[in-house]
């Protein structure tokens, strides 16, 4: 007999049917003899329907207020989902955030989770219930509803699954698992059977958005074993953990694109200490992130510093650099927004210095140039043009995956 | 400067307009310097709404998981109500029940309050907040949500007037106060300035629904001024106290129509003691309630007992009395549906004997036939042929309120 924390996202409950589909995997798990418990999100829609509404009244409403009005959203999942489980003869208990003792600070709409209270949850678990706790929501010192923010839900059941010191943590969602690449755009694109935490967070910040970065990097602090897998299809999903088997043959476990990308360049700075400083501290101040940097060799008593923004950052981040032009000392500045990062992951690369060549030889072969690189412990981005970003990715995938691409 | 509860329906808050035309109501009573503590209804069809989800989901669902549903729905009204407030640049609050204290019995679905702890509330009135709370909601003494049934935003509303010794409680709903009888249906109905609590609860119980029965004998144990009032209008609504001004010439304040009402007539009883509670204990042992009993004087050794109950229980009423013919002892039982049950209520009739003759003259007079007639201190009701309610409720209203009618 395990204790086991289940996930169910908003597409998994979005209507009746699949409620009563989620009631059923809840109760065939709990009929197997382990403890129960279940995070659910709000239905579909529901969440953007009130914020719907919110905007109609205030469209810059208190975060307080907003919350308050939010957190329904689950409130009504969890009383429809125990129903469902009801209709089907258990016993079950649904418990709000503060119910469930989900403890956060006083952050409205972005709340960390401080410390969760187990005791009604555990006392119900005794009782032999299966138990269903709001995601997303907590309570302040101040007796205030708190949300999580992006991804929350998530955040809640590892930190539930951490807290009770549960066996498994199964976040169900619509997609079956993490796959070697994008499987709507990459053929061939495998489901890892499992892959590492830091595997798990460099996918997700390069664009292949399975689990929120946030419960990862909660899992891993925690050593939560996690699972993600479809509540629609019944299929082994993946397991993401601390370290996989070594049995693994794959050094790379997944190949990503992200468009949300924008490179600047800065041309002719001056070839002097401290310009780099100058630069990056200036758009930290108006927090803009920077992510790749690369840096010419020096000819003339001048260099030049390009890096990339994300898309929405870039007008504003060109704009301050014009601002500063004098301060900084450069001759221009160029932006362009057609370029894209594809990278690949895997914690097998480290020990593999070849995997990084394979990669560009395959970009080569496919004749796509390359932009900037950039490579950490198990990951390597390269940034191409907009218009090569899917050949690339497959050009890699086919490299490193496909029967005929190799030994990886 | 006064503390003001005021409480607004469903209806009132139905869509955005009506809750920035509430928020206004609000901001205004504020504006004047007052303390200002709001209970809310969740908005029009949302708790129709939920109750459909959760009858797709298991008709059968066990009130805790209803309650936890329900309770959304205000929580929902008062976090838009409070982004309405805070766009018009007011300081504001909403309290779900728990927070705002709101402790009950355990009695899911039909709850009721026990005590209040005001600190949370008394804060934010210190801090010059406007507080608003969800009603219709409370906390039990094991942390779970329960709602206070029918009428319980009007129960929230005196309740917290109660606790917090409020110096008013304003009930705005979509009518304007209490009528001499219902202006749909009878010419010249007349608002009434102020009303007592026993004939508001007389008024009520005769189908008049304006305030619920519960809040209002709350507001009468604990001496709470309640003003009845329409969030549409504007107008001045109808003050219910303990006692009104003796200045007011009307001996009757309302005539009230209740179709909800058949006869049943058993014929042939012995005439002897004990029968008639024979009858009544059976009936109350299937909580059957019995409202107007007559009984026939004896003649020939056997007597006749007619009386009322509610439509919906006349059949089992029936029913019952037929199944124990043996034990009872009548010769037939008669059920007549096609009755109305008319009433004037008024608490200067006491010390006024003739106003039940001018009842029956106007009646006469209209040559309506009478059925059956009951008395009380506050109130005098006829059951008459229901194809003649509406005459008879114009006929002594005509007769009571009429500038020709009298000199009441």
């Amino acid at each position: 007999m395990a204790l086991i924390v289940q996930k169910f996202g908003g597409s998994s409950v979005a209507n009746a049917d699949r409620v009563r589909n989620v009631a059923r995997i809840i109760t065939e798990t709990y009929r197997k003899g382990h403890n129960v418990v279940v995070v659910l999100s709000a239905q579909g829609d529901t969440t953007d329907d009130l914020i719907e509404k919110a905007k109609e009244l205030n469209p810059h409403a208190s975060k307080r207020e907003m919350d308050m009005l939010l957190a329904t959203g689950e409130q009504i999942s969890i009383s429809l989902c125990a129903m469902a489980i009801e209709a089907m003869g258990y016993q079950v208990v649904s418990l709000t955030g503060w119910q469930a003792g989900m403890h956060t600070d006083a952050a409205h709409s972005n709340a960390r989770i401080k410390r969760i209270q187990t005791e009604r949850i555990q006392t119900e678990l005794d009782k032999k219930k299966i138990v269903l706790v709001a995601g997303f929501q907590g309570i302040n010192q101040y007796g205030d509803i708190t949300t999580l923010g992006r991804g929350g839900s998530d955040t809640s059941a590892v930190a539930l699954a951490a807290a009770l010191h549960a066996d498994l943590c199964q976040i169900y969602t619509d997609v079956d698992g993490v796959y070697t690449a994008d499987p709507r755009n990459v053929t061939g694109a495998r489901k890892l059977e499992e892959i590492t935490f830091d595997e798990m967070l460099e996918l997700a910040s390069l664009g292949a958005q399975v689990l929120h970065n946030r419960s990862v990097e909660m899992a891993k602090r925690y050593n939560v074993n996690l699972e993600v897998l479809s509540s629609f299809t019944g299929n082994p999903g993946t397991k993401v953990k601390e370290v996989v088997k070594s049995m693994e043959k794959t050094h790379v476990s997944g190949v990503a694109k992200d468009k949300d990308v924008a490179r600047i360049a800065l041309i002719g700075l001056a070839d002097e200490p401290g310009i780099a400083f100058k630069i990056f501290s200036l758009l930290a101040k108006h927090k803009i992130n920077v992510d790749i940097i690369l840096q010419s060799i020096g000819r003339d008593s001048s260099k030049d510093i390009s890096f990339t923004v994300a898309r929405g950052d870039a007008e504003e981040a060109k704009r301050i650099l014009e601002e500063n032009q004098q301060y900084i000392g450069f001759q221009s500045v160029e932006l362009s927004t057609h370029v894209a990062k594809v990278s690949i992951v895997g914690a097998g690369m480290i020990n593999n210095p070849g995997v990084a060549c394979k990669m560009f030889e395959a970009l080569s072969s496919a004749s796509i140039n390359i932009n900037m690189i950039s490579t950490s412990e198990i990951k390597v981005s390269v940034l191409v043009d907009e218009r090569d970003a899917d050949r690339a990715v497959q050009a890699i995938h086919d490299r490193f995956f496909s029967e005929f691409g190799g030994n990886n």
